[in-house]
């Protein structure tokens, strides 16, 4: 059985290598000792200058130029191809999967035909360059809709072996590096599409999120990420692990360098009526009153909860000067900011995983006994990959009965209700009149870390078991003069005491990206885009910065 | 053990037995060899001729009266109260569990003095008498947003054992009748709440449902009963059996005596900003827009599917009137009608059931080990209670594990995929620009059924697993010389032979309501309601009778 797979990803190899332009090649090596490769697709001279401007503008402008014809979908496809590929993919941070630039300039020809003859687009993604990943060989809605709005589809991009692993690296295409900081991890799991969109390789894309897949990479890479809540973003047609396992749901969500291009994408998604194609999907267009912020005073003086320790692992200096950056560009606009205590974080944490353990074992094992591929336990480079000890995103059991998953439901169940309790009881200590609108969440005790010891996502995990929606937002980049170590604190536990550790020297975080996350309620896509624009729009104004 | 559970039944009866007033107690017995006893309470003497009245008002006349002060909420509490108590309960058809007169006649006197003072009403039911059942110590989220609009409770009412059986029986209250038919089941779970409200014992009351336990008895008693689909009505602090399984959700919705009710109890509940108290409950205002029918071609030309036969279980007789009734009705009306031919229905009836089955055992001899109450297996009357063949509605296996639950969740996920699908493609043979608007369907195969013999939820369950919303209408009564025997039509199964041997003498089914269901899609009840009283008007001309 062993030679199986290994023949199988030999095989990938091949076919991968023969779908890429050969005059795409680099003639030379990356320079020696270069970590940031975000600016290297500039200067490299492989892109022309006007290819250089397509990948570095925002979807907005973007999207614009293609509607009013200044640029064309095919030689936007074109750029985007060649960016991705050439640098990012196999060379550098290793993010591509499947490449089909082929079918995908067809495809930008017909949205150009179809403009040159109706003048007008095909929908509000026209010439939209988008990876969409993780997907069967029929059509997900998803990519149907994203379709039908004009978007052009040209690669998929790498995730971790079993996804719900907070880096990637899997037997097949290997490992996905950190754009800002080579030796560092993109996160995971949709770790290929953070470094690709870091590179300015693609616009925008998609990810899939049940624990912090999409918030995760996109912290770790600089960007907005969103994760919805579930029922909002047709999931229907993809394939993931752990299928059927729906205490907590997999849901998908964007990645992308604007928030434009966020709020752009779930409006375009809910525009095309995903609940007539999708059966989980909620009811629900995009709603301009609540992006308004009808509910939240119009958005006039909000009042933020910062969440400064979750109370398992205190986050690392740049985490904390992020949320300090956050804290003072807020009140400088005119907003309140309050602390924010955690609540039963580490017994949702823990709920959490169990529910996932529930199957998971059974599941992985039934999936990689097809082909006898192995199942990966640590993604320590070089490191003995049966190494139990290592393995935190195993499950921790062999699995138990439904009914005993029943009793992790009643658990998750009333932690939401605890939750929604102590979230609105808020309304005695904002003085707004309401309850907190947001929090002000850390979206991992530390920035992006050295490939293999990412090994906790407690500050994410959370918000998928309350079904929350969450949005990164870019901060800062470490700077190792400003993010010195601290003396150390009363430790939670072992862990919160290694992670400490972990920060001995700033150096090796150097240029890794600071990030926050904005925190809503159930269903609240429309106001969280419309808060973190708000909170964006704060941290932009010089005064925000040291 | 099994002495214990025995002397906690008679201390609960003294303890119930203790709430009556002694001078609502009937002085002679019901006349030998009356079946239908909704008129009874008219005329046995103990209601004066204004509780009469009360007691047979419309929930929309009753809560303008409230309103005005035409009738104080004391006396209409009072009148219900006695009417309840006197005849329904516990001598004729034995719908009562707990009764708590007193507490209502205070609240109902705050109420009065409420209205004195100020001139304005509490909430919208104001002086509403409403039952609501199942519920833990501490009020559950439904009840209190029930009693901050005006609602008056006073008596809970009889459920099966372990609820998920569509007859009403248990070891403690014992069973309940049909007040159309004595001889006939009240369906259940919600079996209590049926008769007591075709008694006008109540003007409204709340059930759950899971798999038919609302739509059951309100179509065997001829009421109005609605089941949401998820999310809509909070569940947060009720009990129930088999908590936690979460994969099919059980909906708590209104059983009335009008469809102004189950409009008034919708609206009422959702304007009461649910979300904000149950985490469990989707963001969605009451909307207008969907009550006008906008996505309906605004009502004015519906194209409704009637479903004769699911392939598992031919209708008896009465029902196929009640099919044939509504369809030349909805047409004299100026409404198309197409057959709606059934798609994998028997498969989704299996899934659901194994989906229950999954974990329903364990709780079930959990829940009754506690006291060594024996769980029950047949509702035939005098039955050996352990004829495990007799248990139609007892769990099919001991469990399985929750990777094995998952795989029937994924069998689901595509059953509601393939039938959403199916749904959208009737747009080619409607012939009004848009999928079939609602589909007609029976909620059994035959009506009220003699105590013991309701053995398949078949046309109820489906719509639970594909989280349809559906809402029963009353169209007739069963009457033997309309609803003659007809020949043997070729049997789909066993089932469906013996199904057609049980109508072997249509007067054992005299005066049983005739009901159908009206089902739509996910999360559309103002729709569902709407439609509902399209139909219910049509049904109600004097052209659409015989």
């Amino acid at each position: 059985m062993s030679q199986d797979w290994r023949k199988l990803v030999e095989e990938k190899h091949s076919r991968q290598q023969a779908t890429i332009p050969k005059d795409w090649l680099l003639k030379h090596p990356l320079p020696k000792g270069q970590l940031d490769v975000t600016k290297f697709p500039d200067t490299c001279g492989i892109l022309s200058s006007r290819e250089v401007e397509i990948t570095n503008t925002d979807v907005d402008v973007l999207l614009k130029n293609l509607a009013i014809g200044s640029w064309s979908a095919v030689e936007v496809t074109n750029a985007f191809s060649k960016r991705a590929i050439v640098h990012t993919s196999l060379y550098v941070t290793n993010c591509l999967t499947e490449i089909f630039i082929g079918r995908a300039l067809t495809r930008a020809a017909a949205l150009d035909e179809h403009l040159r003859k109706t003048g007008t687009v095909v929908g509000p993604l026209h010439g939209y360059v988008s990876w969409i990943g993780k997907f069967a060989e029929k059509n997900s809605v998803l990519v149907d809709i994203l379709e039908s709005l004009g978007a052009v589809l040209y690669v998929k991009t790498n995730v971790p072996q079993t996804l719900m692993w907070p880096e990637t690296f899997n037997n097949v295409f290997g490992r996905t590096s950190n754009p800002h900081n080579l030796t560092l991890t993109s996160g995971g799991s949709s770790g290929g599409e953070g470094a690709l969109i870091a590179l300015r390789g693609s616009p925008l894309g998609v990810g899939s999120d049940i624990g912090g897949s999409i918030r995760i990479p996109a912290s770790f890479c600089g960007l907005y990420g969103l994760k919805p809540s579930c029922g909002r973003i047709p999931y229907a047609g993809c394939v993931n692990t752990m299928e059927g396992q729906e205490s907590v749901l997999s849901v998908l969500g964007p990645l992308c360098n604007s928030l434009s291009g966020v709020k752009s994408f779930i409006q375009g998604v809910v525009g095309g009526k995903p609940w007539l194609k999708d059966p989980v999907v909620i009811k629900k267009p995009w709603n301009e009153e609540e992006y308004k912020l009808v509910d939240h005073g119009h958005g006039t003086t909000l009042c933020f909860g910062i969440l400064w320790d979750d109370g398992m692992v205190v986050p690392h200096p740049p985490i904390i000067r992020g949320l300090e950056t956050t804290k003072r560009a807020l009140i400088a606009a005119g907003h309140k900011v309050i602390d924010w205590k955690p609540f039963k974080h580490a017994e949702m944490y823990r709920v959490l995983g169990e529910i996932w353990s529930a199957g998971a074992a059974e599941d992985y094992r039934v999936t990689a006994s097809a082909t006898g591929e192995p199942v990966i336990h640590s993604m320590v480079p070089q490191s003995d990959s049966s190494l139990e000890s290592e393995a935190p995103f195993r499950p921790a059991t062999d699995g138990v009965t439904a009914y005993q998953s029943w009793q992790l439901h009643k658990a998750r169940r009333d932690l939401r209700q605890e939750y929604l309790n102590y979230w609105e009881d808020t309304i005695n200590v904002t003085g707004t009149g309401r309850p907190v609108d947001a929090i002000i969440s850390p979206i991992a005790a530390y920035t992006a870390v050295p490939h293999g010891t990412n090994k906790s996502a407690n500050y994410t995990m959370v918000w998928n078991l309350l079904d929350y929606t969450a949005l990164t937002i870019p901060v800062a980049k470490v700077d190792p003069t400003l993010d010195g170590k601290r003396p150390p604190h009363k430790f939670h536990n072992k862990i919160d005491r290694a992670n400490y550790e972990c920060y001995d020297d700033p150096s090796t975080y150097k240029d890794a990206p600071i990030s926050v996350q904005l925190v809503g309620r159930t269903l609240e896509e429309e106001a969280v885009i419309a808060m973190s624009e708000i909170v964006d729009a704060a941290l932009k104004k010089p005064s925000a910065r040291l």
